[in-house]
């Protein structure tokens, strides 16, 4: 039996049962596109193997390097903006508890991103935070010259030097960039600095499990071993274009279903609140790889039953235009009795002897019943906890089912052909050497 | 000249001239459906004077017990979902700094928010965080039955005995709920909790300028008056339907003609990470006053210029469906110079001698007309700063903006009546009393 489970079972009144049998000539199409490197974006698809094929060596460095900066700095400062912080930032969140930063009783490391905007109070608080603090960064970006990054490694470097002088600040500076190319490669080559690799063949949204991810959630104190564990389970069960087997390729077919007739956004939801980086990260897995040549799923989020008090309405009756994916965790880290009370004022008695966790499924299994009653289609991918290993198992699927879904919907889905414009025209505003208005 | 600029010269390829003129005489009948109370939900619009009309007693009370609970509490818990929570939360982030929970060098109490999810690891984590720790407790709830705070209140009550004795504790529970009814209110008249008013002419989404948000700021070292003051200046400027005039009603007219032409999704974006709440309660706002009798705008946000790296791909390239609003900060809490380097390997020489806040508002207008051109109508509401002032204009702005909106779309933009479905659903399955499956 599969690891993760699809739970399609609610689409009954939306999709037809020939419907997904009729795909699998499609899906075998796609197969065959993303397998064979016959699509389109055909250089991009190293993550495919991954799990099973990454530099070993490397990895046990990472492990080291992690342990060192655990040992030597209160805050690690990542560095880097897009894919170069949304799947570190998301394991982060995902496998630790809501206030673990906050908690000065846990003594770990804090692991803290920048360069991800060009808020210049964001900078100024960050520089605040870290004074009288030891820290370490870790700049990672494929060329070294994007402009968020790299400004906020200027700072944070210029900091690091006056902290430590040049020497020392040397071995707290790690980089994450080009094996060979690139400003930051350069660097590296000049200064010395430790570096990890981010491979040629993956692109930024699809590289979590390369050192871009790795470092960080490593100095977070996630078991990465257990993560790439994980994948390797997906990349053998995932495997099989059989959309009766394959339930990462059947999520792939119904969305495309869904979306053929009509439903144009697609909400991932979550009910644990430290899940709600996920859906970013998915946002850019889903957006960059499919939004293009004006198509497209446009990726939201909603974070419940928090927001079923604010985006509840409109998704119980606004316009016939979401659908919606779960991602539900069966255990969560911690369960909480519902204490006893002598009276019964805020009617809660029918709930003594119950969890917290209990009530929260229940919630789950109401707004299901609700909202696919309602006109919209609710898929759910039942996750059995939040472990390492779940989590890699996690990142593959959607990984895997969102190549399916792009090459299903003809597009390619491993560029991004419309992120250069905005940049192009700040480069001709700040009068950046070689940009001129035309 | 009104005090936020609400720049729409970038709509001229997507809005004709003689368009917003056509929209008078509509918006001329919903200013009288929301003035004279003649449209639908006319009993919730006590938030239209409630910048000059408002028990002043009860303001000067909330300001001394948030002085009370600064001196005695290490954490303030708020606990309260959507309206009783998004307010609050949004006004904390965006009158502090990014870090200032994290930062152990400020001594100020901690506003943490609790009952806003069913997630038992939260509440674990939360009850692991405040151990040891003096705390406080904001129970904010109209009729007190309402799950997700009513479960939590049940467990921070219960720590707060524990911790203090059933005598002490009395000392340190706020509650803000009716004036007269439901089950909080009982409980304060038997228990002699000190309590604060959520007026009856007041939904949920339009109170955060009532006790329900002005509490949890105050404690949190935000300026309630001059939030009131800065609404206040609001109520003034924006009572003139005249749409040469009226910003407010300018950008309600807008929207509601571009949504007529199939820009069916809102962003709301920022360019400040403080702000990402901002967007989530205006999502409730806007969603649950709109999103009904299969209509409305479907609410979304990004926060830039993170987000290009993520949604950009989608918003230059995909469907054609997205509008976006920008709230742009003119001049943000602190601004930070870009050092120099000797060498020009990252390729930023070119932006020495600036500021990160200049290349930020290069990126802004960058945005715009990579966006525009693209095809994706974008707004600009101007802000010139993040101080409370601002801020309580702003909420009051957007307020009074969606409520003409609804009537402009033809709905009753103070009634939620799909939020319920769901939670019937939950009863049945949990078998509260009353409820049972027909």
């Amino acid at each position: 039996m599969a690891y993760l489970k699809l739970d399609s079972s609610k689409l009954n009144r939306f999709v037809n049962s020939n419907e997904v049998p009729e795909m699998q000539a499609l899906v075998n199409a796609a197969n065959r596109e993303l397998r064979d490197g016959t699509g389109a974006g055909n250089n991009y698809r190293e993550w495919l193997h991954l799990p099973t094929n990454y530099d070993h060596q490397e990895f046990e460095r990472i492990k080291k390097d992690a342990q060192q900066i655990q040992s030597d700095s209160d805050f690690l400062i990542v560095i880097g903006i897009g894919g170069s912080y949304l799947g570190a930032k998301m394991a982060v969140d995902f496998l630790h508890g809501d206030f673990d930063d906050l908690n000065s009783s846990n003594h770990q490391t804090r692991v803290i991103f920048a360069g991800n905007s060009l808020s210049s109070s964001y900078l100024h608080d960050l520089l605040e935070l870290i004074d009288g603090h030891d820290f370490s960064i870790n700049m990672v970006s494929k060329s070294g010259t994007t402009t968020e990054p790299s400004v906020a490694f200027r700072i944070f470097r210029k900091r690091l030097i006056k902290q430590y002088g040049a020497k020392e600040a040397v071995n707290r500076i790690y980089v994450t960039t080009d094996a060979k190319n690139g400003a930051l490669r350069q660097e590296v080559n000049e200064k010395g600095y430790e570096s990890f690799i981010i491979p040629n063949g993956i692109g930024g949204r699809y590289s979590v499990l390369t050192p871009v991810g790795l470092l960080p959630i490593a100095v977070s104190g996630g078991d990465i071993d257990q993560l790439m564990l994980g994948a390797h389970k997906a990349e053998d069960e995932l495997d099989n274009p059989d959309l009766t087997q394959n339930n990462a390729y059947r999520y792939a077919a119904l969305r495309n279903i869904l979306y053929r007739k009509g439903y144009g956004v697609e909400l991932l939801e979550n009910y644990e609140p430290n899940m709600r980086m996920f859906a970013e990260w998915w946002k850019q897995l889903t957006g960059e790889s499919e939004g293009k040549d004006h198509k497209g799923i446009f990726p939201a989020s909603a974070n419940l039953t928090t927001d079923l008090h604010s985006l509840g309405q409109y998704i119980q009756q606004g316009r016939r235009i979401l659908m919606e994916t779960v991602v539900k965790v069966n255990h969560p880290r911690h369960d909480v009795d519902i204490p006893h009370n002598d009276k019964n004022t805020d009617e809660l008695q029918y709930l003594e002897g119950h969890t917290v966790d209990y009530v929260n499924t229940r919630a789950y299994e109401g707004v299901v019943k609700a909202h696919t009653d309602g006109g919209v289609p609710v898929m759910t991918v039942n996750i059995p906890d939040e472990s390492a290993y779940t989590l890699g198992y996690l990142i593959y699927f959607f990984e895997v089912a969102i190549a399916i879904s792009g090459y299903l919907n003809g597009v390619n889905p491993f560029n991004q052909p419309g992120v250069e414009e905005y940049k192009t025209n700040m480069f001709i505003l700040l009068n950046k050497p070689g940009y001129t208005n035309k």
